[in-house]
């Protein structure tokens, strides 16, 4: 039975509006994500939260019965509460019909299998969490075995990082590492390290990709730095016809991740 | 000779910062953009600020020592301020150095030369102003005529969109119009319309672009409408391969714009 709360000072409301901070999420290890689209999500590839919350309004949504239904089979806590209490848990003014906070799920470097795709997404010292969440969306979209973040990454488990990835947070492995760390494990099979530069005259259409490929997406800011730039494989360039001269790193990422997905699956000709 | 502001309660601080609101700046017909990089890809366009504000240890920067005496050769006003001040006109806490007030200036369709550009970019009811600006940003990376914004569009001089543009905002053509204007002007003149769309078998690396290409994006939650669909020259659908089964909208737009102008200029054999 669905445990009721619709008073704010309860303590169980505090401690998962507390997981929209960073320091919060890493002492309970649990993180949010709000929604019936992205919920459903994750129901789907088999996570559920060990807290569910929803609005009474919605307790006869066929989506949120299987969801209450299946967080109680697995021993988790349903919780019905009111549209204000979401509101508060999610931050936003108009809530989600759902809240969950689920166990955070990174991955070790040595569980991967590198030979489950032919696409894998390296960023490094990404920032903005928009940016994150649109690269493990894009990354769902083309197939990609993972994202690896190297060095001091924004939170992959932040609220706005797992609303910008509309669930595709869910779907694929997340590794938090560092360059130290992820090298040697590159260099211990098969991987071709991939960089967008300016320094180069390989045009990212006619490059050799070669799989698996690991694109490598630097900082917003600064992008990669020379001696990551030394690491790779393979350093192709993008045409930049304007003015400014830059493009948003999730949607470098995206261009060239659908580049190489071209070159490893081409569409059949007519 | 600059003025000097140090009072928060000065009646220009307040209009300034109220340009942040969608209100005021109807009222004003001025825009907010921060930043060296950004105001200096502005006055490199062309582009002044009616007023800029500057900290005052920034004063003998070589980049604001220019803006400076272009803005006051130009009859704008020049204003040496606090940080706190910045901070508070731009709404962050680390407020970058420079802060400009623009007059808004978007453009009629009747005045946009078609032939200047393979590439144009369309957006219909697109909602995010981080969305916005990054398709500006895309834009001006592959040479696009303009922008052309359909229907209830969030606002491209709004804060966020101007930020997220890295200053692509002033580089390009932006028109604000609905689309039973659009369409007579799209069919008056050359123009291929594409929308990207699940009911095709075009696959987007294969299909027949025509120049000048009109990539149509449509709202971030529903796409394009069936009936804004159905006037396209052409349909064109990515490959979906995960299971979240959608990409961001801006990322879509750029991986469509990247293969258009690859399509139009095609990289040189090895």
């Amino acid at each position: 039975m669905p445990r009721l709360i619709t008073a704010y000072s309860n303590p169980l409301v505090k401690r998962i509006q507390a997981l929209r901070d960073k320091r919060h999420r890493r002492e309970e290890g649990m993180f949010l994500a709000e929604g019936l689209r992205i919920l459903t999500e994750a129901r789907e590839t088999g996570r559920l939260p060990q807290f569910l919350f929803y609005a009474q309004a919605s307790a006869q949504h066929p989506l949120v019965l299987a969801l209450t239904h299946d967080v109680e089979a697995a021993g988790g806590e349903v919780i019905e509460t009111s549209e204000a209490i979401l509101s508060k848990l999610s931050g936003k003014d108009n809530p989600q019909s759902v809240v969950g906070a689920f166990a955070v799920f990174d991955t070790d470097l040595a569980t991967l299998d590198r030979t489950r795709s032919p696409i894998w997404l390296v960023a490094e010292r990404l920032r903005d969490p928009g940016n994150l969440g649109t690269i493990l969306r894009t990354g769902d979209a083309v197939g990609a075995g993972g994202l690896i973040l190297v060095g001091d990454c924004v939170d992959p488990f932040s609220t706005e990082s797992v609303r910008a990835s509309m669930g595709a947070l869910f779907t694929m492995p997340i590794v938090r590492t560092n360059w130290e760390a992820f090298l040697p494990w590159l260099r211990s099979g098969p991987g071709q390290l991939v960089g967008l530069s300016l320094r180069t005259e390989n045009h990212y259409r006619t490059a050799p990709y070669a799989a698996p490929t690991f694109l490598l997406t630097g900082n917003e800011a600064q992008g990669l730095p020379a001696e990551m730039e030394a690491e790779c494989d393979l350093l192709v360039k993008m045409p930049m016809l304007g003015k400014a001269d830059s493009l948003n790193a999730a949607v470098a990422t995206a261009v060239m991740a659908y580049e190489v997905l071209a070159h490893h699956t081409p569409p059949a000709k007519d």
